[in-house]
């Protein structure tokens, strides 16, 4: 394995433990390179660069998906992410209401019900400890 | 006028001197309460709350309309309001490049064009001072 | 509470009987706020103006929701909400049809297959009445 | 030519004076049946229908529009369509301030800018008669 | 009935065996126009052409609606018919992890957790036969 | 230079002759890496990739590019690299058409504008060599 996806693979598991395990199981009888490449370009390149830090990174991805309102998996695995970063709820939902300019009332409540499980989600896992 | 809009209108030209005179001018003799509406809810109730700094805030922003692509003259103008607040030309590209992953390289791509010429305008105004 | 949101309270319980309080308590341990703005700005501000009546509003906000075609539960709401206030299935049904030309067929299948379920629950309610 | 193009053919030139000779021009030398089948499926058979008055298709329409954010040729052709058939700059512009709540402000914005000029453009017409 | 619809019908079942009767049935008490415009304009006209073979012209489809990343029925319906008429699985993905580029990684992810599933069900028929 | 940027370079250049050395260029002082980036993964990555062939995977692409509609200037590139590969303007033509159906009359009428642009373009150049 070459060192984007080495890189890669370990900050996918920062975000969500056995993430890239995850990732590669689920496409591998479909698409194994989907999983490579998206282990290799979004976690190996993007997401390793300086200039942001990583939770601000997640933050502004929480955004973008809010507002995008057709990726509910992402966003719901980024959530989780930020949280596993140690980025606050209070953090996230102000994030999230904030699309409600941007991207309009339904995508805002849309992703924070979405956010609402995560964040039941996450509490549950940090009890479960 | 209510606290809602005094407050927005001096937020709106924290990101952009006379940004709130321009927009309740260009609406004037179409929908004045277009304009009332936009200082008064996004900049006056969301933009002022605590839980994110502005700078984070306007970096969720660039990221979300990068990734929907079709508000170019607001990602022009949040682009400059976010070099206004402080924010390094590094920060603001580092988020449109991120778009790359979440929504596909041509939104990257057009968000830097965006970028490349808000920052080009901020410089000469900089120069100029 | 502000003027703004119980006027918004009151329209947003019209279009759906108890749709305020549902709404306050989905989101009260998560961010009660977007809730309340929810209630105040489309409801308390944008529903309550003159110019068109509520019946219209509400036809192009189906329109709009199966064109966007990634808010299904807000398109849910306002055919309801519709139903409620008045509208015919005819007329509904004609708004998503008309999709079809400015949003694609998928857009306008997806919006029909809401309404399909949005009209039985309404018939439903209607009948153990 | 069939039926539903000549409909659809008196129909587009009820909206705009010339305007189906005026798509058939556009695509003569690269598609002609894209006019063909625009005047034949949106003219011919939806906007022929019952059930909805002209009027207000054309407010669902450039609601929808509006909302979608990247076809500003339409709207703006469907906003003087409007004008042409009897609707007010009131009724056009509340619908596209409504579209802040369902797909953001940004949409909402960029939907009264272009009406801004599509209104500047009829009233000059009107006024050249 | 017209011819429009008669080749459209058997078209729409070349694809998905009858896929027409079920699209008819479905809205036969919501909007059964919408289900018989379905079948004349996509089936009965478009996808009756020459210049692009049937294939060629549903590999398009799949890598439209992954792209636009709301109309995941529609997506998994051209995917099994694009397996009825003898593209690979290999085709199919390869288009949909092409999307990452234009759409962005989530785009594809979910894009291809709909071909899994299509293919699935596609070989369960395959091997029950 | 890694053997990904130089595979990338030359495929790009395949599609538009000095379009890497153009890309590279266009973001020197903003963002190089999104160039590097561009040319190292949809181009030295997917768009080099077996299962499908190049001017299928430019139909795809472009069918994808008007259904978004909102990048305008990268469909008007891939069209041109689509006739510099070898499809004809019918099929290019073809598969904006078809997106009428899945996107909405809107997103064709305005890819096929893009396309009418591009074809001339390229028939200019055509003709001065």
């Amino acid at each position: 394995m070459n060192d984007r996806y080495q890189r890669g693979y370990n900050k996918l598991n920062e975000l969500e433990p056995n993430g890239a395990e995850g990732l590669m199981e689920a496409f591998a009888d479909v698409c194994p390179d989907l999983a490579k490449y998206t282990i290799e370009y979004p976690f190996g390149d993007v997401l390793q660069r300086d200039g942001l830090d990583f939770k601000t990174r997640e933050l502004v991805t929480i955004g973008a998906l809010t507002a995008m309102g057709n990726c509910q998996p992402q966003l719901h695995g980024h959530i989780v992410g930020a949280l596993n970063l140690g980025c606050s709820e209070k953090e996230i939902s102000e994030v999230i209401l904030q699309m409600s300019v941007y991207a309009g009332f339904p995508a805002a409540i849309n992703g924070m019900t979405v956010a609402k499980a995560a964040f039941a989600e996450f509490r549950n896992k940090q009890e479960a400890q």
